[in-house]
């Protein structure tokens, strides 16, 4: 077998993905999300511009002196402005004293831009390409071009659009990058284009006498083709690929780097990570994610927590006999895991595997199986869904299986909620009447709707004989109403979610009342957290 | 020019979509989404499988009494069981029972799927899908085959995989859909074979003097590709595509279909909805999430609330001085609209257009439009969303612009919800005082939950002076939480659909106390209500 083709990688995150919105990076987020890059072997980090903002300024500082094991820190900057010489150029000053061995200057390809929005002449943007390479070569530094708007401008006027990396390769350049930055270009067409300037340049080069220029692609999602077309670039003789490890940028994002790698390295046959990485995608994804503080998409290709879930009972019968069944790639290989879903359509073998987690006695024909499965379907029958509401999932067959205990007894709770106009808030009240071991406690509570006050009321309760209750941080809440045709007197479900910061567990409760559907999920993730602590205190005596 | 190409759409938002995690269709929900995909002009929409489970029975029996404009409704199933014949097989009974005209099967292209997972011979596989289009074409039925795992059975066995498709060819299809069910292919492995079976059964259709048959695509994204694939087998010469308007679906989700029409219509030259319906795709995409009770992705290709969102000062530079300049169309040809992150000036004429609807004087330089745009920056930060909520909307304007009148004062209302253990059940109550023309009432109310209990008390307190408050039927009341970090102290959105059975309005409340959220959307219903009814009786002297 040939040796893999290396394709090199470039990420954006700190640059092109900085445009998403709600995404801002810390000097200290970006610090960590270097070192995280770093890590799983990518080879160029594109850090931001060092001239637009003094966060920027201070990460290059920083970054100086980070020991990395892989990576190569880029600075990113525009070719100079259409009036100054480069070295009169403050924005290419800055470029140069952060310090980085790459720098990644951007400029025109297509001629609208340059005649309509940077108004200037064609000649000119030539000039400023080609200088701007120079001084920054001139300089010691590995420069990289990208070409902005390079396929609009093939489309427009391909000779111009050429003549643009023509006068970057003249410069001095390590790479250009054709870029799709508005995003509109078609698979077949990126290919067809792609083949032709890497065949192009293969000639210019041998023709002046440079060495080889690496040729890049640079993509965004506005047709859900971000990936495709990047793949296609490759298929094209491209041998850098740029993104984003998460995909986020303007408008609809950047090329999703994980799903590149992934198709690249498990697909196409071609080296992108060093050896052996590739198992660390997951685990680099979901880190980035928690840096950058966003949900990570659960259905994100390779990465997500469903990338690997399967739902449909014929499904997880055909993977349970052989995975290869419903699985294009071991979830193994990129780190990821398998998941099991509930639900109202999943099959028993699925139930079974989930008891014996906690109860490796358990058998297919165990006459507990059976009455968990009939009352899962019974509930599931009442509105519940265990999908994901793991903590709830387990109670119900610790009950069954009489590895429960009531932690307490409900006497009565009472909510109250009013608004009035003359002042205007609306207030919520609740008050309870618990007992423990033959203590009863009552008491009350406030908050910003009956839940919330039933919520505080009922942990004030629990401390006094549970203070580990004050561990749990409910860190999700959601509601979903069930039977739309009766409107406010339609069932809902709610799913409480619930970390102690070891763990995090997942409850549910059904009920035609949201406050005694919020109750029935909150005792539930209360109870699964003492239910674990007593384990893990009494293990010695179980 | 040529005539464009016409693409089938079949839409698997309800079959296939429904296996994504978190997604559950209530029997309402499903009639809604197939009235919603009905307005646009998808032509079948797989309804699911009406043997599953009841709730999808009853569906089907309502369906029968749906008008539709456009969408034909197709009950989704498999080929006969291996043992049975096919009038015995009660799945295949079940699918005649739903009355639908159009039937989609799906049967094994993969011969280790049909003797590892399946277990039968493959000549009875192909018995199997042959026997099972004749029994139910027989019936009436048109019939579609979807070959599952269609390009793994071609790259295992490629001769097999193509006698399943002439095997329901010769059994009397109407169309074969080819199945990327693990997601796996690659977007020029997709072009090349679709481009070879396009070919194969244009000849088979003319050996055999069979009618043509219609040859389709169906992809998952598990590899960041469904829609590129897609796009590919179109490329290759298949006329139907088949995916979710929303992209959800098992695992990283089915072709996201919303692109793939946009792509194939405004990118490809093809034709895949009605004339003039693609401007409605936006509105469609944004309905359906609503219904689907999940939060749309902002950074959706075409459709997202970002998609045409530019967030970089020299993004916004060009794109004020020519939007051509970052956008690959113009986000109207979607019905969607541009936005400026940083800016804030976006929506303003929409706002225009809508309240142009009933005061027709009203023009873009009016200063009332600038106050209602403010007022609806300032909601929407707030947490609201009008897109939907007309009913609310129109107040809010009526507000404004002075034609609006209070129908009653709201002293107070108060709710009190209790459960005990001894008893079991929930109750709750609603006390209120309300005045109208210096008469006061004060009543209150029993319900099944707080804000049942708090809609029945003030029915009741203004049936009194406004008799028509019982004609409102409340049809759909929906929770959205909007602020996951703070738990059950979440802000809440409530949108409430009410009916006078002449017609339908929505209105919306945004609160951290759900009593309060649900009390202003019922407030605005009933406001709604009376103000119409109001001027109806007294248009003579308005």
């Amino acid at each position: 077998m040939a040796e893999a083709r290396k394709i090199t990688v470039l990420d954006s995150t700190l640059r092109d993905g900085a445009q998403g919105e709600g995404i801002s990076f810390s000097v200290q987020d970006k610090i960590h999300i270097v070192q995280t890059l770093d890590a799983l072997g990518v080879d160029l980090i594109e850090a931001g511009n060092p001239d637009s903002n003094p966060k920027d300024l201070e990460f290059f500082q920083l970054a100086q002196k980070l020991e990395l094991g892989h990576s190569k820190i880029a600075a990113f900057g525009s070719t100079r402005r259409k009036d100054l010489k480069p070295q009169e150029d403050r924005q290419l000053q800055s470029l140069l004293a952060a310090e980085t061995e790459n720098i990644v200057i951007f400029g025109k390809s297509w001629d609208f831009q340059v005649t309509d929005i940077l108004k200037t002449s064609l000649e000119d943007n030539l000039n400023m390409i080609k200088e701007t390479v120079q001084f920054l070569a001139a300089a010691g530094r590995t420069v990289h071009f990208d070409a902005e708007h390079f396929f609009a401008g093939w489309q427009g006027n391909k000779d111009y659009a050429l003549k643009t990396l023509e006068a970057a390769a003249l410069g001095a350049v390590s790479s250009i990058t054709l870029c799709d930055t508005k995003g509109g270009s078609m698979p077949l067409a990126v290919l067809s284009i792609t083949k032709e300037v890497v065949a192009y340049f293969e000639g210019f080069c041998r023709k002046h006498s440079l060495s080889p220029i690496q040729i890049g692609i640079h993509t965004h999602n506005d047709c859900g083709l971000a990936v495709a077309n990047t793949l296609m670039a490759v298929e094209g003789g491209v041998s850098l690929v740029q993104g984003v490890m998460l995909g986020f940028g303007e408008r609809t994002g950047n090329a999703n780097l994980s799903t590149v790698i992934a198709d690249l390295e498990l697909k196409c046959g071609m080296k992108c990570l060093p050896e052996g990485k590739i198992v660390e995608l997951t685990s680099t994804v979901r880190r980035l994610a928690e840096i950058a503080n966003i949900s990570l998409d659960s259905s994100m290709p390779y990465v997500g927590t469903n990338a690997f879930a399967h739902k449909a009972g014929m499904h997880i019968d055909a993977v349970t006999k052989n995975p290869f069944a419903y699985e294009h790639i071991p979830p193994e290989s990129v780190g990821n895991e398998r998941v099991f879903l509930m639900s109202e359509v999943a099959g028993r073998s699925l139930i079974i595997e989930k008891i014996r987690k906690f109860d490796t006695n358990i058998t297919k024909s165990s006459p507990v199986v059976s009455e968990i499965v009939a009352k899962v379907k019974q509930l599931e029958h009442d509105g519940y869904k265990f999908e994901g509401a793991d903590g709830s999932f387990e109670l119900l067959v610790r009950k069954i299986i009489g590895k429960y205990q009531p932690f307490f007894k409900l006497h009565y709770y009472k909510t109250m909620g009013e608004q009035s106009m003359h002042n205007g808030a609306a207030c919520s009240f609740a008050q309870i009447k618990i007992e423990v071991d033959n203590q009863i406690e009552i008491t009350a509570g406030e908050g910003a709707g009956p839940v919330h006050a039933l919520d505080t009321a009922l942990r004030k309760a629990l401390e006094r004989f549970y203070p580990n209750v004050s561990m749990i941080r409910l860190t999700d809440y959601k509601v979903r109403v069930l039977d739309l045709q009766s409107a406010t007197a339609s069932k809902v479900r709610v799913l409480i979610e619930s970390s102690d910061s070891m763990e995090d567990w997942t409850t549910v409760g059904v009920s035609t009342d949201i406050i005694e559907a919020s109750w029935l999920a909150l005792v539930d993730s209360i109870e699964y957290k003492l239910i674990k602590d007593f384990e893990k205190k009494y293990k010695k005596f179980l």
